[in-house]
């Protein structure tokens, strides 16, 4: 299995529908559960260290300490996105401003196919096919962009 | 022994100077350890579960999830301090916004004179000694203020 | 009586239901007030002065001065809520950023529920039934995380 | 006499010295106090009820309480001065954010000359003196910007 | 004429409500125009010119100059209401920063009503009828805590 | 004449001389005055009216209302430069959050080369000499960044 | 041609559409591409290179860099537009703190008529044409003020 | 060669460093250059296009477009390093806040070391030798907590 994705609450499965809508379109396999790093710090402990993910994707909101958390157990790359809420300066800095010593690759607010392309790219340093699938997503977002254009091109 | 104070990095110790000096005004036991939530996890677990401290408080900067970490380990109170740095708002809203149902006490920014004092109040709740003692130090506030005052009115 | 709940205004009642809502599955004792820290300074003076409450816990948005108004005159431990507005920082930081000596507890934005649990905690310094109740309502939380990964991991 | 300033504490001085400054230049009879909203609360309550000054200039800095404070026991006007530190928007918000019905006159982080020249404007309503005096002011800074002007033209 | 109300876009007449009603309430007179500082920036001097009021409320949203531009023009008190919009800091930020000289009494984003209540302030500096009505507000704004706390009250 | 500088204040002349630099080195005429929007306001009038430029470049900080006040007296395009200060956010705001209908060119803080580089672009576009000047302007800072490169390289 | 706007994406197109009414009004002829900097960067560049327009105008959010990757490659004026979203500082802070050497004129969040209008000023300075029909907008702009405030005058 | 180190600026080498000394601490090739997303826009296309480089550092500042600009040329990982400036914000948010379908890995404010650290733990996903150097790096830092935790305890 590639990819391990860890919300931290339910409410972040929109979130997380986006990166799994990603993962399966590139040939991805994923699993997904809901373990917290402040409710059920033990489920995260245990996650990681069972896992046999190679990319740990984590999703949290507030102060998302998720990301961080999964981070200090691992050396496997650990991919944080941000949820938006009330405030948003609140995940998106506290999945960033990590210390110097435990990264966490942070990407946009809500960016839950940021993630997932992000994990791709990779596991795309080893392995050809999903090099090909994100090659074909590109084209896709590309010729995306040049049909919108053409449909209000003055 | 009453309060663990927890550090996130040996540079945090001048925050933690400001609430030893109070805790010992005071004639609080605390002990000191630097434990990281994200190097060194597995200390910071020990710690919580060993420990016969009745607060913790835990100094940090940064993505600052020590606190919340710890307050996950424990139902005992956990005073967080967040840590002055190039930005502010990210130990800040770290500490403040947690998730529903693990609760940090959250200070003002490098405030550990604050947090040491807070947790006093709490132990003062089932201990008279401290409890004259807070009375004294809030004297001594005042007076100083007084004092002051009279120094510069015009 | 264990709490008194002071709200800066009848609107932030939305955030005081998750306090009562906690206290009352604990089992706690709590009264509720509004008194303005602005609009009506001497009956927060009062209320504070004439308390038999254990711990304060004070809601307020905008310039959300209450919970240091109250904590200005009593050296029992106040936890602050800032409510969500407009601006959001205002209240975050006027609830956090006391100056030194005079602590607030600051929780994140609306989050009643976490001020109750932290009372809890202080009070369970001291009272085991609190303690116990604490521990029952952490192993719900951990339980309904479980119970809502089962719901959609994959 | 006419104005009252307030320092939340001593090391606002430098923001009161800009203050008196104006004042003296403009005739106009002041008071200077350090009474803290949080450390000294009944001295703050005292002289507010026992002044006879007209206006409060009010200045502080962290989550700056005073000013609201003092404008909850008077229906005089009260200005307010933010005191800059390491965050910022602390002080600005809370000086600004007030709730409604207690208004609090702003102005810019550390502006105690802002406040002095505000309070002069008021007094100048039923006093002509000042009125001339705020001219004779206005007129001087306006030369200096011609006289700095002068001196960069090309 | 007591007080000019200066709107600079007919979208700010909500907030310029909230100022009338108070004004109204407390018996001061006043005018109330749009101009605008960017749009119309001849018809604010000429307005400020000719105004025969003794304070000006100016509200304005975005880069709020309009209270600015008017207090440039005039030693009559000027007060400025922030208007909110999609960033909120822009107008506050710049109702409040004023440089040095030149003061403008910065009040709450959106508080119309605190304006009016400012500028009620500042005459009754000179204007027992008006003072008392200020009594009588403020009076009333503590009744009606009083009655919410007592609806609500535990 | 083609490019008429505004600083608010004496001590903004040092972003004033990046742009001047930058004018003189692309053989663009221009002249520099300090007019304040809030203590000269009819100077900026005076020089707006009377001005021989095509082109203003206003540089002020705090509520930076000076290049909205120009661009509100003339359809020439003005570009603005906020200067930095203790809080930044509110100049940055202030030049570039602009009401519909006036524009003001924004550009970064204190960034004064770049308006004079934006001011040469715009004059370009009807004079070949300028055009030529700006593209060896852009080549020596590409040969700047290879040289600095070169230094550096691994 | 004269104008060239070019979108980031299609999403944009009602910050865009604001553009287009304007440069209509003042009779600019103009071109409208839909261009990422991030998905189709070769398109983007490929319109730079081959455009024959005088002045571009670039739309984007979030992290903003299409205004920016367009000044890069051409010496015209780029005007940048920051559309609003979910933080709104990310997209003005990106389109605005452009590096030394490569100015974008900055307009307001989602200000596309400003940004017509910047480049119709800038046209003007060499066709009297659109000088003419930018003082009529003027005027026009300047008549519904007068209008609004007829309506709501008192 | 494994990581092609990008700085916008040769004032970001202060950033670089920690990212080097970390490579070469765990053994990775690395090539350093400086290109600027906005100076040498070819220059970064060609670097992109002729780098045999597995995965790219892009270090920049103020609004940092490298990282993007990098990303939307290649499929490999790209990590992009937000630089401190005058305002941090500006930075952070441009690094992270990517639209969709193009991440950028973003780490903390100035955080070369935790970039190289990333890279590393992308790269150990085939290569175990690296796996093993970021297991004793991780066990260095672990021993470094302890060994501060030594000197401080109490």
């Amino acid at each position: 299995m590639s990819v391990q994705i860890v919300l931290g609450s339910k409410s972040d499965m929109k979130v997380a529908e986006k990166a799994i809508d990603v993962l399966k379109e590139l040939g991805i396999k994923y699993r997904l559960s809901i373990a917290s790093a402040h409710r059920t710090p033990d489920i995260v402990d245990k996650l990681v260290a069972e896992s046999d993910a190679e990319i740990f994707i984590a999703i949290a909101g507030l102060s998302a300490a998720l990301p961080g958390v999964i981070a200090a157990r691992t050396i496997k790359p650990v991919i944080g996105v941000p949820v938006s809420g009330t405030v948003n300066l609140d995940s998106i800095l506290s999945v960033v401003q990590m210390p110097p010593g435990i990264p966490v690759a942070g990407v946009g607010l809500d960016r839950g196919e940021n993630a997932a392309l992000l994990a791709a790219q990779m596991l795309a340093l080893k392995d050809k096919t999903i090099a090909r699938a994100l090659e074909a997503y590109r084209k896709k977002l590309r010729d995306k962009v040049i049909q919108d254009s053409k449909e209000v091109e003055v």
